[in-house]
């Protein structure tokens, strides 16, 4: 039982129509009402679900239940999309017998299409009767769409004398960006916390995690994280700036990390994971700034794909970047640990050592600016010739 | 004769052993001294044959001379490629009997590698030798990188009762970004113009044409536009804001225009020439911020390329844009002329259309914002498995 639920969530997932005989309906459900926190898009066109979900979160009634469809994103689709985002809901509130304000709704997939609520609805009962403390597996698959592999992580902690548990999964494998929520994730816990606690920690976490991956700088309509927390570990309440926070806020960490680090290793067509590191910049957006311009240039990305130790075109990166004060002698470039570039020039390091750059599967590219003393690391992938085969064919 | 120079104009393109049997080394020469504009990168690291070029215009000394060599860049090449650069000078001066402040130098290709200085002096007497009224398609061969194609174009006009030749080469087709001169692109004429009607009118030019196109959103560190004029044709002084200026103007458009396209069409790996139109936003910049985000998104260029009408992705790229007052109801996308989206949803044109979208070879996105009066456009190439091959495994 590798794969638990943090007490009282049970989770279900089940093939409704949507996809081709993939599991496509999903449905977290909590015994005990959840305080949530929610980070979402800032994508200005927003799917409907998406919408639906952030106004019932903030009217802040206790949330029992998220229900997600994959294969259709229900966006851009109007009025119609509004009112099937609510039949959703409806439908788990009749099953379940909850009220309206307890159920948050989430979709996925293609854009511009209305979803089959038919199919949906009627899959609703079986979907219900599913729920059991051992279906996050289950679920994770119901929310893939691209994916190749599922997508969960726990941690297990203790807040004084209770064990408290945080269990996530999460989707995503395109139109990554890291400016916010960035896929679907949903992460649950059984602690006893504060909900001004939460949301801090929500939003700590998705900032070096989530926030921090880049596949090919696509910003989606309906990336949401939402964290639910049930308080059945009945420990004592975790607060802002203390001791449990910090515990706690670690281990959200450790989930949410894991989880964005498994979207970049199943990034579409992806062969490497790329860690980028800019160090000494005189602010940490300037910092964020060349690195996310590394991680989104399609040069790098395909010199990194051929094992190609490119360092020209990570130096032109850096130099278009468009952050103030570059010298382009002070920046010193590193690739798997060998200085490449360093004093304006290349620094020749032996054959032996240069041809040995990006063989492996994980990839590391630093680059000093010498400017200051800000950092930031972005995770991404190399572009491959997969990706464009999924993408020229793959209807959104 | 169809790609004549314009009158008192020389060149010439010569192998020197850059690159492998391809000619590799360019000059062009004027019989009288030429004023001359120049328009160059905006990367913060610049190639050293760049800063020489850039500091000889400068000083304002007639020009008679550009020499180039493709296959190496001479860039991040330290102390070694100032004294390279200045090399090559030197060797055309050597042989042409010019001084230094007369002759401008460029480079392109591979960054980071030191220049065969040796073999290019020694090719250079037979480069002086070679050079002829004819030369134009043999230089401009000389300066290609991955290039497939030869990039040339002529205007022949007149002002008053003087024939006026503008004659141009260009070389580009990876690294394309439009934020400047975006590759090399020399052009001449015999006009007698103006000094500042010739630097206002370049880069007119240069606005509305190569800083118009995009490939792949990377910033070369190379990137130069030249534009001599060495007064031959014995017109009257073409002077800014009179209706002559608006003829030469015309006229270098077109030349720029058609080198500019040459260069999309030439895209590593392209198989579709796209056109951007963005219409009513609030500002210029806004409009080029939107028509620029949907140029380089690695999503809508693999659809494009799929042939799929995928409008969804363009939808998202707008939204997330990051321009204020997007207004997602008020949107229109029009895909080859077919209205796709509007109100906020797929406005669901007939099978037949819809399936027409993107299957020849020009294609056209427009986006209506509906915000004001402003408006850009943008060319730009498809994402196809063969840029990223090309990619893969040059090393720039």
């Amino acid at each position: 039982m590798k794969y638990i639920l943090p007490k009282g969530f049970l989770a279900s997932g089940v093939y409704c129509g949507i996809k081709t005989f993939k599991k496509d309906l999903a449905l977290i459900y909590s015994r005990a009402g959840c305080k949530a926190a929610g980070v979402f898009t800032k994508n200005k066109i927003k799917a409907a679900p998406l919408v639906a979900s952030k106004e019932i979160l903030k009217r802040g009634k206790p949330i029992r239940a998220i229900i997600v469809n994959s294969g259709n994103a229900n966006c851009c689709t109007g009025w119609y999309g509004v009112r099937d985002a609510k039949r959703m809901i409806n439908a788990v509130c009749g099953n379940l017998k909850l009220k309206f304000n307890n159920v948050l709704v989430s979709s996925t997939g293609i854009i511009g299409k209305r979803l089959p609520i038919d199919s949906i609805e009627k899959a609703t009962p079986k979907l219900v009767k599913l729920l059991s403390e051992k279906g996050l597996i289950s679920a994770a698959k119901a929310i893939m769409t691209t994916d190749r592999k599922v997508k969960v992580a726990i941690e297990r902690f203790n807040i004084g004398r209770k064990e408290v548990i945080i269990s996530g999964m999460a989707k995503g494998a395109g139109m990554i960006e890291p400016n916010m929520g960035t896929m679907l994730s949903f992460i649950m816990t059984d602690a006893v916390i504060d909900k001004d606690a939460l949301k801090l920690a929500l939003k700590e976490a998705c900032n070096r995690s989530f926030n921090s991956i880049t596949i090919d700088g696509d910003m989606s309509t309906n990336d949401t994280v939402v964290l639910l927390a049930n308080g059945l570990a009945n420990n004592a309440t975790i607060k802002k700036k203390t001791k449990e926070y910090k515990t706690f806020l670690k281990a959200l960490e450790k989930v949410t990390f894991k989880l964005a680090r498994s979207i970049i290793e199943d990034g579409e067509g992806a062969t490497k994971f790329v860690t980028i590191y800019v160090e000494n910049a005189k602010k940490i957006s300037d910092a964020y700034k060349v690195a996310r311009a590394i991680a989104n240039s399609c040069l790098v990305k395909t010199s990194i794909h051929g094992e190609n130790p490119n360092w020209g075109r990570i130096a032109a990166t850096v130099g278009s970047s468009g952050i103030p004060g570059i010298k382009p002698k002070r920046i010193e470039i590193y690739l798997d640990g060998i200085c490449v570039f360093k004093g304006g020039k290349f620094t020749m390091p032996s054959k032996d050592r240069f041809y040995k750059i990006y063989k492996r599967k994980k990839v590391e590219i630093a680059v000093n600016l010498n400017l200051g003393r800000k950092e930031a690391v972005i995770w991404t992938c190399d572009l491959s010739k997969k990706y464009v085969e999924i993408n020229s064919h793959y209807m959104t």
